[in-house]
């Protein structure tokens, strides 16, 4: 028999007490034991919940499920970096348990010190539910392209902005109301910032870099930005170039070093991420020898998070114990961190519709030695200002930052200029 | 240090050498210990090879390979159901020794006599390589969705097919032209009945259904059909429907049993799976839990389906043994063997053009309790057939394939008619 505390009984830990029972028989049958869980923890215990807690320990302080003597496996559920949750996975580990999380937070900040606890201790940290919910990635990195030098993790990792833009475009909303809507459906927290603002993408992407490179996650250098500054404008500006627009977490390993961005991207049509729509995630992992894979499916919920959750405690029960980055610490390595290297670019401009206005921003262009692929202006006026959008060719990301400065402080230039990468 | 003995040079057993001396350091790494090759066996010792074999012993008989005695996991790249493949599995595990291979014929075929030896020596069979290649689908079905109940397994399991398919579509070729330019390519054999039959796809897909429902590999039950039949108006008419034409391998489990199915279909232009192209290969698994979960990458060629092989050494390494259909023999499941449950079909016929013909088609379905969702005539001619496609609504199997049959002997009917599902 294998033991489990439980720790939050939100959404997902509900959906695991409930994928725990449900598939019993089939999970016994499939590692050779039973999974029992044995106590539990939360914030309120007389709330009702979906899921049946008869014959379960509940324990008030969640961090003395860590002290319990008849428990292998503690699952934390609680989430944020620091705080509770923080403290009950250290002593999860020094109390010689396994932990499995499905803190992105927790993992992308702390995720050192967890692991460098489980490797004293010789336990396991379970991540699947920390990335793309019931989308197994970090199996898949960490043991399906084991043999493989990984050097593009690219995804779509966050469903809440996938509903947005994905609304934003098949319905013609603009953000706030596309923002509302995912409220209103429980896609989007009241707080939404966390999600449209890309940190939780950053989070998850930090993550899946650690495990892909053998690095330390690095937070700290990915380049974060957010979805609230596109429009349906762009939306319809990127149809028109055949692309669509994802908010995509992008981490690269060159000769130069790592590059880790968040932000939002055109993404061409004949691309499968670009098919992704709605709360789905979906992930491209490119390795030497298996070349591009790509993983697409609930990144999200109760039930798909309780899968992932699940199955890292079956992992525990199958004995299997892994480094939590795929290599010991001591073999982690160090990248520079670097800018995005050679991109195109989608940039779209609010222009006074008068003469020279494309004069001025071509010529910016080509001081800078970017060369224009496509202009496009879209209206006609004397009074009001027009959008103008130019696709580049391939440029340095220093150029074209510095490129679209200048272009912003043109007098013509009435609104600040939106850039976004083209990915292919 | 984990020892390896290797059976088959070919383009496979050639990429997996040269990805364990490439990427050796990051295995070691990763793995805590060495992977070392000792033996090696194929049928040409002369024949030039992709890959350094230095300081590795040559074994005129593979089958030796299962007696060395400083040998942790042998690795069977021969392939064939039968004769020295066969024998060197059995006495590979006999011998007390871990086997991994990319043979899905002999899985398929002899899968639950290997798992029992596995069994009986404590030792595991790895069978990532078998299905899809570089796609790490085996590992998803065993351990990543482990919590599930599997209902639907899904795919585009023969890049050769596929890469047919597309190319008929996107150059207008037809059938004979698409297949000889593949086997120019390099992306068919000379003798191409295993691929383009789909008998290849159906020995993948008992593969999958067995680890997906715990259940015995059932290759005789797999209903198949190949892509022989499928023109060039087909793939016109089947975009005409908002779809485009795979060979998918389809299996479900219901209450009823297990329907397994190899065959052409239509797949709407709005599913993922429609949108894989080439070579590539695809993967649909729908769990109680995660919901649906798609992959998608190489599903073939040297270096892809040599990362599946070192992965599972990799996983030998990390001390995980797994039981080769995810539950022990007693423990796996018999289904009853059951026709596909309702579809909806799309039939092309080539009919002379008389009144009456549609009249007479379309009484035969009313017959049939068969409702026609949409159909479409294309071009008319006094001396020449036409060709007429109706698509159904959901109907039985049974009915269906009655109807066809009645229809197929109207006087009117010049050639079979060619009968496809369409999948959502």
């Amino acid at each position: 028999m294998l033991t489990l505390a439980l720790a939050g009984l939100g959404t997902v830990g509900s959906g695991v007490v409930r994928l725990l029972q449900n598939n019993a028989d089939l999970i016994t049958a499939r590692v050779g034991q039973s999974v029992v869980i044995k106590a539990v923890s939360a914030q309120n215990k007389n709330k009702s919940r979906d899921c049946d807690l008869k014959g379960i320990t509940w324990v008030d302080d969640p961090c003395q499920l860590a002290a319990l003597p008849d428990v292998d496996v503690v699952v934390e559920l609680i989430g944020g970096a620091e705080g509770v949750a923080r403290q009950l996975g250290e002593a999860t580990l020094r109390a010689g348990k396994h932990l499995v999380t499905a803190n992105k937070a927790l993992l992308a900040a702390h995720g050192v010190e967890l692991a460098r606890l489980a490797e004293t201790h010789k336990r396991s940290i379970g991540l699947e539910a920390a990335v793309a919910g019931g989308v197994p990635v970090i199996k898949t990195l960490r043991e399906g392209l084991a043999g493989n030098q990984v050097s593009v993790v690219r995804g779509i990792l966050n469903g809440t902005c996938n509903y947005i833009l994905s609304r934003m475009r098949d319905a013609h909303l603009d953000f706030a109301v596309a923002l509302k809507e995912a409220q209103d459906k429980g896609y989007a927290e009241a707080d939404p910032a966390a999600d449209i603002d890309g940190h939780d993408t950053a989070n998850k992407l930090a993550i899946l870099a650690a495990l892909a490179f053998g690095s330390e996650p690095d937070l700290k250098n990915v380049h974060v930005e957010g979805i609230r500054a596109v429009t349906p404008l762009d939306l319809a500006f990127a149809e028109e170039l055949g692309c669509r627009i994802k908010l995509l977490g992008n981490a690269r390993l060159t000769e130069e070093g790592l590059e880790q961005r968040v932000g939002p991207s055109l993404v061409a049509e004949n691309s499968p991420l670009s098919k992704i729509e709605g709360v789905l995630n979906a992930i491209m992992l490119r390795g030497n020898f298996t070349g591009d894979l790509m993983l697409a499916g609930q990144g999200a919920g109760a039930e798909p998070t309780a899968s992932a959750v699940v199955a890292d405690i079956m992992d525990r029960a199958r004995g299997l114990t892994l480094n939590t980055f795929g290599v010991p610490l001591a073999k982690l390595k160090k990248y520079k961190a670097v800018e995005a290297a050679n991109a195109r670019y989608y940039m779209r401009l609010q222009v006074m519709d008068k003469p020279g206005v494309v004069a001025d921003i071509s010529a910016i262009l080509r001081d800078d030695a970017i060369s224009i692929e496509s202009l496009l202006q879209r209206g006609q006026s004397v009074t009001q200002s027009v959008p103008v959008v130019v696709t580049t060719h391939e440029a340095a990301s220093s150029a074209i930052h510095r490129a679209v400065d200048k272009i912003g402080r043109l007098p013509t230039i009435v609104e600040k200029p939106c850039l976004m990468k083209i990915e292919d």
